[in-house]
């Protein structure tokens, strides 16, 4: 075992009395030394150090960025095989990997912090999906590894998995890491998918808006972030796969630069899969919806051609009300006896509420209406 | 031929006992090499080896790459003219290629892998659309070639190609390759193109929205993904061209850099002049759909300018209604007998009839509303 | 003149002897080569070569190129000024540019091939709008300067232009192709801008679905197509600009590279110029759709606004019908002598009905519908 | 204490006479070489000086930028810890850092500029959200520090912790600004985000559109420059990160060029994460009001064909009033007597309306309609 | 004074016979060396030399340039401070900087050519919004200074600027005439951002479609191309700053490169500033024209689910008027005397309108439609 893991134990049993001190840091963490002159009068100082001092200062996270918190964390060493379950706080993993403390920030849950793949000189810190953990560095002396797990989707896998593979390389532990934090995306997907099934094409007929829509809604808000989500994956790879790849490969110890290189180019090539499928998917909801808003406003309009041929009945059937109304009114016009006039009304009547029908009809042909 | 080539038939004749085993690669499989330590009990073994226990892990597609499909495969080489149909696995072809078995995933039909040109010391690996194939290096001292199909739209068409080409160069294999891949998305857009092309441009009167509107949405989906497909091929081809040539050079093994760059920029322009169809295609259809949606909001307008006429009409003719029919009460008014009484009130009907026409009619003039 | 220049010659006189062949190629044109093994019994093989085996193949257009059609072809040599028109085939070019086939599918009209601007050893091959030429290297040796226009639109210009300017350099000629493929770009802006002018902006009186609209979608996927193939072009132009000066100047043959990028320059002005021009346009039709969209979303609403008055008037007088049929019915109320009775009626009928109207009138109001 | 920091004190004592000047600038500032030549008469000459000539000159702001307005400024030393309040002008700033005048309009609050980190020779001006700031060099001899705060939201916080950290690098002051920074955006996110919960999803039953949509529409604009905004933060910072990071590092003076990096790198970080969940607002409005919208639509249709229902109901009727107004009309049709008329005509009357109600019913299924 | 100064006086007194001739240039102007040869009969031929032939020629802007057009022009040397009115051609213009005549094309008002800032050996040709100018190179031999304004907003301005500041670099004023070019742009934001402010936010009510929206229409136009053009501004500014400081500085002859670039600098940043004010503009008009469109569709749903209020009304009372009608007819139904008939039927009415709209209450209640 390497200095820096009993260093690990120590503190882990210990908490507070550092034997043996690391190099030196370049870029002494503030709080850190700031604790070592100063004895905080609080109880719960022994176990894990917290200084709620920072909590009430609004200097934005990057500097302060909750010290006092402890991160539980499970500790796998594959050869040979151990776990361990514990947690640190990040001035403990400041003291570990020799980072400044807001490096370790995208391991707090606290935070929704995007993807991140942190070379930093004792190891990799990764955040992607649901998956938070460090790969130490592998001296080419000691040839220990180690794998601390913040939190991970399918942990128990990735147990047994470097269980039965123990002298697995450190390449393939964060080809591991990375493949089970994107795991963990396409799981999303899959879900959000199978929810969309039922209501893609989205119909008129059956859709009842209060329903089907209250349903659509979050699954649209949740594709669209997911795809968000996605490309920022995509382009924090390929950023590192264009910029990083040699200190990366500085960071893991026993890792040949081709190698990672073709291990990260196949992960980004998932991403960019999943990518698609998520970018698929929300192109249909749109089109979907383009679509029905076509397909109501035809029927639409197809309602109102329907309803205007029943306005010209209706005033045509108005105009005979109107007039034999007026026939029937209780006052003399003198036509009261005559045989025949009641049949002239009706005749008339008829034709000339089909001469107005048939004027209108004329109108709005020549307007396009119908 | 080739001591990988022989390799490569011993695997398949015997597919257990290699004789001479290929160099060491710097980066060992782990699926083959746990192979050697442990004897499935499995009764299939002997000719695929299968390791379920892989397919039980959740761990993601780039560690485990369910090593035990079998991929149909034609392998052809060209001088002399050989053509061998067989199936590989992963394992078998990571033994040949000398690569890690991800490698091998755009071969396998179950991923929908999008497009891929991967370089590899000992071959290349193909994937655009239905065409999945390896193109193995060209020894300069052996002048062996040697390509393996999985998958392709015409294939009949390239081995005839081949059997009368064989002196062919591995450059030109490759580009026939690209052409083919290139040649089954044109095929697929020109089925869109001529589905598409009986709709548009959408008409609000031939369309009975439940019929043409369910065809137009499968073909707009299939127009996006397509046309996102094309954009994922013409970057894969880019990035290639801009950074990969060298490599890709060497792993075809008897191609001058100059050549292979000046097929691979025909080979974009292509993909851009498809792309080109597509996306105008693809606005085609939003333009169509946008000046119909201002159609039909412009005959609806039309529609509901007809109908406040007939409005108007019907209040003009539904106080005549009321009036006459207050006149026809059975209630006495006293005006009963007069004589000139009944022509009076109609009269007066029609003057106010024509009256709140006018007034109405001017409102609405003001408003801008006719 | 040269020796290829002889050579063309000779293959255009006799077409099947070339008495001193080219040196040979590094790459080899499959075509050309298969050629001589063959002897194909096709009556139609003196004249232009023709394979008809490669029509029925389906191996793509990158290989294939159909060699066996004949491009018609005018070549004009300035200095001193001839003008020869023939018709050349692919393996033709193939032999006199030592080229592979496939660089000069750009000169196929058949082909709707956008930009491109290739630069090979011995020629500069031109493909802008309507333009499609080759500009023939000049020979610092013996300064013969050859350019075969296969399609120009304003080739009249071009031969007099030529005819004046005998002295010219190859940059000025490659300019003066440049400036007469945009040219024709402009003149299909200005045709669809002039028939865009009386239609904007949309308006909604004036317009008659049925007409305007008709003409307005055809005049949007235009523009919309101009915008795209303009983006080609500068993207083209600009890879060019960026990394390909120096082999288009060794192409040229007796150009300064600085001049070069200067000319450059000013073209990729001007096409930016013109899309600005086009993209101005399309969010011109553009926000004119979205305004009248508004427009005709506003006047729908104060239509149905003043429809509601109707319709409340409408009711007043349903009411009042319904009220006045009842006292009409021929049946014994027992209030048929009361003399007041029919004017009272009348007043509580009108009482009655103003209040229904200013309730309702009220409600609307308090809903903010009026 | 450093030449330049005496000088700046000499400055604000005397304002008018430097005793040292400094070293002759390459780039002499126009201004205040011409305030040297000529003695302006106006009386506020002593304090600041101010030349309104600049006032009314149109030359753009870059040039002139107000050199007579006073900027109120807090100057921090952290070692040993100092609070000075005073005010500058920027040719007093630009004899500090020796910068042309120009340099400092960030810090003019009068002038909304966007995003800028400026390293100049002599120190680092900082201009991020509402945080406006100059960091001084530090001198590798006299390790003076300077802190000059023109504006920040919680200037109050940066005292108190500068005055606890007194052994701070100026790598640490940096990093507290740009937090505190984008603190204030982060504070401007939360408090749209706040006003935005209750808004949505927006549902057409609740909202009365007079009010929640005017509630709406300002926090639409808000969060879209908002997000303009923060990718302008982004991109400024990009910049900064990839190509100015050796220059920043020396206008800092004390700082290792990797931990400014890193540094920057988490900044970065953290403005992607805001800004990620700000365009995730952006789109659940977005995505909110297409539901809505269809939802309209869907609602619309639904009572468009109850109305339709309620029309046909309405034809029927108004045809049974207009044959029974016909045959009430006091005219003598000869039936008058007839027994079984009376409810024959009303049978009659029945059947005819269920026929029409039929018909119609049935056409209206024929298109698709109901 | 320098060499070509003196050129440029003896040209525009003469204009016909330079004494000096300028050291032959790389790339010969045609235009100029054709017209050595020809005596061109036009009578203008002495002052401004034109060939009217180049006018019908199609061959495209980028050749010919219409040399014959001269350009009005102010030529002002600040040291000693002298200011000459003149006018030039494009042939003179090429004579004096020794350029080829397109690159003068921007200085010409014709053309809408987008911004430019092109160095040429012998001085700088700008064109930024209304701004086109030269600045001559100065030799660090003579320090003469010379600036052709050919167009200028506030060209007073300038020249009382240079008078006042007759020790200027040539860097400063390179400055003054950006920003004078950026206040133009400035000038014209201010004047759409004034005109859109009585409009915004759209307001259902007080809009009268024809007026506010036929205001709005060429404001959004503006603003479009507006912003289309600050990018365009900001892309070239930023091209000339990454890849030509080097020649720019070069052709401005008494700059420090450092300096340039921070002026430049400062200049993006001013544009970025104005870009981001005006899509911030946009976006409003957009978010405006958005949510006026939902709350036409709500008023518009709150509209038609109270005519459906009224249809039912409707329906109910024409169901009365066809009853009463009904028994109003003049036939016997034998039910003329029955004394109670008459209430019943009333009381019946009411009953049966009641249960009518309760029903279809109901119906509309359950659809979700009220």
């Amino acid at each position: 075992m390497c200095v820096l893991h009993l260093l690990l134990l120590a503190l882990l049993l210990q908490s507070s009395s550092p034997s043996s001190p690391p190099p030196p840091p370049s870029y002494v963490p503030t709080v850190a030394s700031k604790k070592l002159k100063q004895t905080l009068p609080t109880p719960s100082n022994t176990s894990a150090p917290s200084s709620p001092v920072f909590l009430s200062s609004p200097l934005g996270r990057s500097i302060l960025t909750t010290p006092h918190r402890t991160l539980p964390c499970t500790i796998l060493t594959p050869s040979p095989y151990t776990l361990t379950k514990t947690s640190l706080t990040k001035p403990q993993l400041s003291t570990i990997l020799n980072c400044p403390l807001r490096d370790f920030r995208p391991l707090d849950s606290k935070y929704t912090s995007s993807t991140l793949l942190l070379s930093r000189p004792l190891g990799v810190i990764l955040k992607l999906g649901s998956t938070r953990a460090i790969i130490k560095r592998c001296e080419p002396s000691t040839k220990n590894r180690e794998l601390m797990i913040f939190e991970c989707d399918s942990i128990q896998d990735v147990q047994e998995w470097l269980y039965e593979n123990s002298e697995i390389q450190n390449l393939r532990i964060l080809e591991s890491l990375l493949s089970t934090g994107l795991h963990s995306l396409y799981t999303r997907y899959k879900k959000i998918s199978n929810a969309l099934k039922p209501l893609l094409p989205l119909q008129h007929k059956g859709l009842n808006g209060a329903e089907s829509l209250s349903l659509l809604l979050p699954l649209k808000n949740d594709l669209d972030s997911l795809s968000k989500l996605l490309r920022d994956v995509e382009n924090c790879l390929l950023e590192v796969l264009r910029e990083d790849v040699g200190s990366l490969c500085g960071s893991l110890g026993d890792t040949r630069e081709q190698d990672l290189e073709e291990m990260m180019d196949d992960i980004v090539q998932q991403v960019e899969e999943l990518r698609l499928k998520v970018d698929t998917r929300r192109e249909e909801v749109r089109n979907s919806e383009e679509v029905l808003e076509i397909e109501l406003s035809l029927v639409r309009n197809r309602i109102l051609r329907f309803e205007l041929g029943l306005g010209v009945a209706e005033i045509c059937l108005g105009f005979a009300a109107a007039v034999t109304g007026f026939f029937g009114m209780n006052l003399l016009s003198g036509w009261e006896e005559g045989g025949g006039i009641f049949w002239g009304v009706g005749g008339g009547l008829v034709v000339i509420m089909a001469g107005m029908a048939g004027i209108m009809s004329w109108k709005m042909k020549l307007d396009a209406m119908i």
